[in-house]
């Protein structure tokens, strides 16, 4: 099947405008999980979707956390055999602050230029309410759906998603999956679907270099004394070799490295660099020779200065000599990296580069693993032929240097794959003023994704 | 002559009282230059030493500046082809906060355990008053003075002395001499007298590196981007070898060293190094490798990092990529470094070592020679001997770090050899509570002065 089911598309076709209606009442609700006097918004976007959930045949229940609720909504009368599939989202909203910036208001959603504008549309209420159309298709055209279903939407991700690692955990059993699929993040570009494969982990330390009991009067005890700022600095100098590598010892030694498929499809999207360095502000790029600039991002691992300080920082000239320098120092880690194995690496490296005079401590203050997705999969390889079936080109294998730290709860939790299928564009001013969803990417998102149901039933996943 | 004169010895013995108490009327104004709300105060104490420099026979006036007033006394009735000295000294006093830690009030002089203790005992104005009670003891117990005396005394030392080079230079015919002599500073240790004989210069910058125009996302960017926080290390890194010495090309080039007798001397020097040690509370020290630890304090140039800011310093971990990064170093200098030249090398390097990707530039601050003395003149001889003969051992050569910014503003504008000769000792509690002066050193301190005028006539420098 590469072409979406008729009776699907011509139900789509026919539903166009009340699908956008719905979504332009979802945004219209100020669903901002930040501000407490928007506790009843959340509340109220919540409700919505409960009973949009509840009328087209999903079980539904909003089941209450220690923060916003969960809204959980179950759909299990697929053929025997037939796959469970996990949809996740995200209800609530970032604050639309500053408001003076939106072109029209955040929470009035206008059509402009083939854009739907509001705070929400992309991330991830559009994304979400897609996914919840798609279903509504099925049940409608065909008054079934090929797989087992298990909507779970939450309010708390622009907030940093307190409760639902243990919500999952608590309710392992009920959301035992066959795949999770979540649509929260962008495509490579216009027109080009794209399956997000890998998003990077992180460690993250503070190093502290101690000298002297007390900053001291650089003229008098300067050149006899260690420098902790200058100590701090020439083992940070250590931390990359002349090339651009990490130089600590052992570093590479647990990476994965990434398919040679993936690595050339990476190579063959069209990057635009100088128009990436433009929008930068920089003349020229570094990092770890051997590699093209998103392969330097998604799949090879780093070390930074995420910041410095030491002694005197105002204005003029104040001839300190510090008694202590801090920095924060942060990797991001692929597969199959440990932030534990990497805290003691660094701390080996840094006790046998320090030198005498000073003391340095090396305090991890925030670890999370790598995720990367077994593109091989009947999962991956449904979805590629959905997205074919709705874009009308094959999606690429895109990578995230970040991290989303549900993916690694959901893949930690569940076990189950993990696809991540967004809609979203670049520019698409997520967490900014004017924020938009293409109208022509959610309308092939919702399509896309009912396309998946039968994909992923087809393959028998 | 190695002892003092018999004449000059008994009017020391028969008025020790008188000077003691006259020292503590000076002592008793709260001649606070930095408080606005002690100008009265400060017009006092120049007016007290006015007159007293009146009464013993000097042709004394009250000049004002801008700030607080110079003054200018002047004997200049020795014979004929004797030479004309200038001593310098300052009658304003740093605050005496915090009032709560001082045993006995700043401003009620009060003697304990041999020591005088009160705000201005040690700086400097019982060095000041030392210095006319030593002139006055010539006058009144012989009728007149082996040499041509200027005394300058000023009232904003404590506040940057920012009238007093102008005040020279405006001054400079009538304040040409043979011979300048300051008692500002401190001996080695009790009982050896000292003569400063060199203070390091300084060049002070500011390097900042600049790369992506914002704060970048340290996960999305991380890896592609140069760091510009982790590229100032990697400058910095640069700035000295694996040995301690530095780095820059050029930096030792225009270095006079040291002659080997200043080298013997201070390598011979009583210095503790393990206690030096216990008082920073550092494990070992660092620097330049063939210098003892003084030598590297006084008689080497360095580079010390002074300040050190970039990214994300607060508490907790920030994943930024920082757009910026910045930090002050200084270098000591020492004759016959150039704080301009040193600029220019060290842009030079810094432009060498910096990677692409990022803008680097470094701006001087502040600048300024170091000085030497040439110990071989008849000056140092006659202090040599005049110390000898009050303190009973030949004086140690020793140096300073720091820099004392009149010195340079003296030996510019004068061009006359200068003499450093401190009693104070160390941990005298200079701009800090319980300030205290020896009463040994004080009455030493007279007699070697007063011995001073004859020794350096006797010379015919």
């Amino acid at each position: 099947m590469t072409t979406l089911d008729p009776a699907l598309a011509a139900w789509f076709d026919h539903h166009d405008q009340r699908l956008h209606d719905d979504l332009f009442a979802f945004l219209r609700i100020p669903s901002v999980s930040a501000r407490s006097e928007h506790r009843a918004d959340v509340a109220a976007a919540a409700s919505w979707l409960h009973g949009h959930l509840a009328r087209i045949g999903f079980a539904t229940q909003t089941i209450p956390t220690a923060g916003h609720p969960v809204v959980l909504a179950e759909w299990r009368q697929a053929q025997p055999g037939a796959p469970t599939v996990l949809v996740y989202g995200h209800y609530d909203v970032q604050p639309p602050e500053p408001l003076e910036l939106w072109t029209t208001p955040a929470f009035e959603p206008t059509l402009r230029d083939g854009n739907i504008y509001a705070r929400g549309s992309v991330d991830d209420k559009g994304q979400l309410w897609l996914h919840v159309a798609a279903l509504e298709a099925h049940l409608a055209a065909r008054g079934t759906l090929p797989v087992n279903v298990i909507v779970l939407a939450e309010g708390e991700e622009e907030v940093g998603s307190e409760h639902l690692a243990p919500f999952v955990e608590q309710h392992r059993q009920r959301l035992a999956c066959d795949a999770v699929v979540i649509s929260d993040s962008t495509m490579f570009a216009p027109g080009i679907p794209s399956i997000l494969s890998s998003l990077r982990g992180l460690a993250y330390f503070q190093i502290d270099v101690t000298g002297p009991a007390s900053d001291l009067h650089s003229g008098m005890y300067g050149g006899a004394v260690v420098n902790p700022a200058m100590a701090l600095a020439r083992i940070l100098a250590t931390f990359h070799d002349a090339t651009g590598r990490v130089a600590i010892p052992g570093f590479y030694d647990a990476v994965r490295p990434f398919p040679d498929a993936v690595r050339d499809g990476m190579r063959r999207l069209p990057f635009d660099e100088p128009d990436f360095m433009r929008q930068l502000g920089v003349a020229s790029l570094g990092g770890e020779p051997g590699y093209s600039t998103l392969e330097r991002l998604w799949t090879r691992p780093t070390c930074e200065v995420n910041g410095m300080l030491s002694g005197y920082t105002g204005e003029g000239a104040k001839t300190v000599l510090p008694g202590t320098a801090m920095a924060k120092v942060s990797c991001r880690l692929v597969p199959d990296q440990d932030p534990a194995v990497v805290h003691r690496l660094l701390e080996s490296h840094v006790r046998a580069v320090a030198p005498a005079g000073v003391t340095v401590t090396v305090r991890a203050l925030h670890g999370g693993q790598a995720w990367r997705a077994d593109l091989a999969g009947p999962l991956y390889e449904a979805a590629a032929r959905a997205l074919t079936a709705a874009f009308g080109r094959a999606p690429v294998i895109t990578g995230e240097g970040g991290s989303i730290p549900v993916v690694n709860d959901f893949a930690r939790l569940l076990g189950a794959p993990i696809l991540l299928v967004g809609f979203g564009l670049p520019g698409e001013n997520a967490h900014a003023p004017d924020e938009w969803i293409s109208q022509d990417n959610f309308r092939r998102g919702m399509r896309a994704i009912a396309a998946l149901w039968d994909e992923l039933a087809a393959a028998g996943a």
